[in-house]
Order: C-alpha cells, then structure tokens, then sequence
C-alpha cells in the first residue's frame, strides 16, 4: 500500500501544472490541495481493481490520479466558509485559509477539469470506446446524480432526522459514488471483465462506500482532531445526521462490520485474484484514521 | 439564429435532469441556471462550425448543450459573494439569490460534470478517438490553463494596470478558451476537416473570443442594466483593467472592428460554406447587449 501511495503522489507531481505555470498561484494552491497527504482510499481501490483485471500499471496510475483530483477538489469546495467552513484539512490549513476562497473555488473547479483531461488525453484502452464509457462513469459519478447531489442532500439534512435508508441513499451518492467510479475504472483499464464480474465488483464497491462512510462517522465522534488531521466532532456540532445518530457507536461498528463481511463475500467469485481488494476492505473498516 | 437558440432550449431542458428528480432543488437550481436566458453564443458558434464541417445537426446540439452547461457554470460561480458578487444575470436574480450560495456552488460543480458526460455518453463522431480528443479540448479549455486560469488572472488584476498583451492573455483564457473550443467541437462533429483549416477555424475563433470581449468591455461602459440583463459598469467600480480602461472607447470599438476584419480572414478559404460563421462574427461585434 505505501508503494502505490508514493506511486501516486508522484504521478500527481508530474502531471498537475508545475507552480510555475502560469497562473503560479492557482498552480500552486491546486499542488497544495492535492500534494502531501491523505489516504489515497481511491487510488488504492483503483489499483487493486486494475490488478484483478491485469491491467498495465501506468494506466490505472491515470485513472488513479483522476479519481484523486476529483477526491481533492470535492474537500477543497467542501471545506469553503459556505459548506463547511471548515480550517483543517490533512493536518494543515485548508486551501481557502492557506490562500483565499476565491482561489479556493477556482483550485475546485480547476481540478475537476483536470480529471476529466487525464482519462481524455492518455491511452487507457485498446478501445477507444471503452475509455469513453470510462469517462461516462466518471462524469456520472461527480455530477448531480452522484456526489454533487449527495452533498446537496447531505446539506439539507442539517438538524433533520435522516431513517437509515435516507442516510444510506444520501452516502450512496456522496462518498460512494466516486468509490464505485474508482472500482469501475480500475478494472477497465484491464482485459475486459464479464458483465457479472463488474457487477460483482460494483457490489463489493458500493459496500466499502458505506462502510467507509460508516467507519468515518465512528471516528468523527472517537478519535481527535490531531489523528484525524481534520475537524473531529464536526458533524454533531452542525447536527448533521450521521450513522452514530442514527445507530449509536456500536451499532455502527456492528454494521461496518456487516458491510465488511458482505463486500468480501461479493468478492468471492473471484478467489485469490481480489486478494488486495479484500484487504483495502479490510483496511477501510479497521482503519484508526 | 432564433431557430437554433430555441433549438438548444428545447435540448437543454430535454437533457437536463428534471426538476423532481432528487435531489429536486438542485435540480431546479440547476435548470434554473441554464433555461431561459443567454445569448447562447457558443452554441450558435458549435452550430456555425458543425455546419461547414457537414455535421449532423443532433451531434452539433450535443455539444452546443455541453459548453452552454460549461458557461452556464462559469456564470454562476463568478457571481458568487467571493467572486464578483452580483445579484443580476439574465435579467433575473443570480443562482446564489434565487436559492442559496452551497445551492449555486454545487450547481457549477454539477453543471462542469453534465457537460462531459454529454460530450462522454452520446455518439458525435464515427471514431471514438475523435470523441476522446473532443473531450480533451473541452477540459483543456475549461482548465487552469483555460477559463479558470483566465478567472484567476482577471481577479488577480484588480487595481493593477495590465498592457495591452497581458489583457489580451487574460482573455483568450477566460472567455477565448470556452469560444474556441465551441468552435473545435462544432467543427469536429462533421466530416474531418484538414490540418490547415481546422487552424483556419481556431484562428477565426480566437478572434471571435477576443471581440466578444472587447464588445463586452465597451457595453459594460455604455450600455445599461436593464438591456444587459445584468449589472452595468462593474468592471470599472471593481478596478478592473478592461479594454476601454487601457484604450478608452474609441479605441476598443476600432479594436472590434479589426478583429471583426480579421475574424472574416481567417475564414477566407472557406469561400461561401463559411458564410453563419462570418455572420457570427459581424453578430459578436455588432450587438447591442
């Protein structure tokens, strides 16, 4: 895993516009927000769904790092004083703070075109249709249908009572989307799987989506600030509905934990080839930040 | 022109996701931003192009539809509070007074995501990796080094006094960009054009973009608020360096002229088959809004 995140963050340093690009400003906060941290969770997912695939490791890198941009610019508008108003991100000031919300906003907007440049200009399938159906699956994913609209919604349930299937359809669009799309696009970059082995793929993505969501709403309310690198506590002081509302800690650990073993099982068709897909799994619910 | 304009309505509102589908504010939001207002410019501009290329016309309203969601876009984050903060557009309440500023900045980010997954999931070429290219000149143009870069540049300039070049490198950016690459796909829907004039075409276009924004300058001086449809001499209460600050009026307006000269040029070797395309560029330096 710490060689594909510093695989990763390599890639990213070669392909975003050097600082001294003209605008060196926008170039330089576009490098702040995605150089230099997180988890790299969609990367990782996208290169373990290329292995499964066989795919040639310098196209999931592209893919990688396009799910990664649109990751970044999705927590640099989320993180503006009219979202979250938000100051820590990664253990650092956020993008609006270190520069301003005007930059901020154009770092965001910059960076979603910046995705879509980088499934539009490298090879990433023999066939060219193929990769625009991967673009498809993108677009879709970010969008108002996916994690534009569960923002939204995410938005509007402030101080409201979500059932756990709202929060679910809420999550499904929010973080979920653009897990299923890092899945999707991992394993197209591959030898063309069949259509019940990506929808076996889009099941056991749609789980670690929510578990992840799950899992990062147990640590907003257990860890710190300081382990989290970001705000903890957040979502409660903006009574923003979560799965600890909703569920209480331990029932939220127990359906983590129910996701976990239902995302292995969707793996299991596949044996010993989705053997680091089973991990990330893993990972993403024991996680400690 | 009115023809194609309502053309594109019909296919923006078709498109678009309707307003009750969830999540339905931002979906209203969203059509909101886009429906019923604009001189649909790039559009027109797509329509002029696809028609020398020989283009089937429900590929060009394809494309029309994606940068006029691109633009749409650009609007509404621009009159955002931390950008230009205004409350008039279209002659109507911006997006952020309509509804509310998350609304109008997940309404852009929506918006930047429909338009490649228009561009993504419609046929508009019979080689997929003419398609490819078509989304690539689209997130070249709307990138850090396309519109938002131009936006960065331009909010950069406030109270600064740009030469002449440096306005002009700021405009081909932030309006240039999204004007060229309506003209490039426009162009792309048809029959492959050569080397040379597809060079013809963006050089045209290059030109069309700069006039268009020279003309806006000089009607941001002269004209008012109620024939614009938005708020009147804002570049000059922000301090903004504009070609009537660096050329005065009757400097900019014999600038439009010329490029408008130039502009029909370029389109020389195209004889008659050029003729909407020549009409366009009388059309961006002749109108009165």
């Amino acid at each position: 895993m710490g060689d594909i995140q510093a695989r990763v963050e390599a890639a990213l340093g070669r392909l975003l516009p050097a600082p001294e690009v003209v605008p060196q400003r926008l170039h330089q906060a576009i490098r702040y927000a995605v150089l230099g941290g997180g988890k790299r969770v969609r990367p990782l997912l996208a290169f373990a769904a290329g292995d499964l695939a066989g795919a040639d490791i310098s196209r999931v890198e592209i893919v990688a790092c396009a799910v990664e941009c649109i990751h970044a610019y999705s927590l640099v508008h989320d993180d503006l004083p009219c979202m979250d108003n938000d100051v820590l991100r990664r253990g650092r000031p956020t993008c609006h703070v270190e520069y301003d919300e005007v930059t901020a906003l154009l770092v965001g907007d910059s960076l979603q075109a910046f995705a879509f440049q980088l499934l539009a200009e490298h090879r990433l399938a023999e066939d060219a249709a193929v990769q625009l159906e991967m673009l498809r699956i993108l677009a879709a994913a970010c969008g108002s249908r996916g994690m534009a609209g569960g923002q939204a919604i995410d938005l509007g349930s402030v101080g409201k009572g979500l059932t756990l299937t709202e929060l679910e359809h809420m999550h499904i669009r929010k973080t979920g989307a653009l897990i299923r799309a890092s899945v999707a696009l991992g394993a197209r970059c591959g030898a063309m799987l069949s259509g019940d082995e990506l929808e076996h793929l889009d099941r056991y993505a749609k789980l670690v989506g929510l578990a992840f969501q799950v899992v990062d709403d147990v640590l907003d309310c257990e860890a710190s600030t300081a382990t989290l690198g970001k705000t903890a506590g957040k979502d409660a002081a903006a009574n923003k509905p979560t799965y600890v509302s909703v569920l209480g800690v331990g029932g939220a650990r127990a359906l983590a934990e129910e996701l976990r073993a239902d995302a292995q099982d969707a793996l299991s068709s596949f044996g010993a080839k989705a053997k680091r897909l089973a991990a990330l799994a893993d990972f993403v619910v024991l996680r400690k930040f």
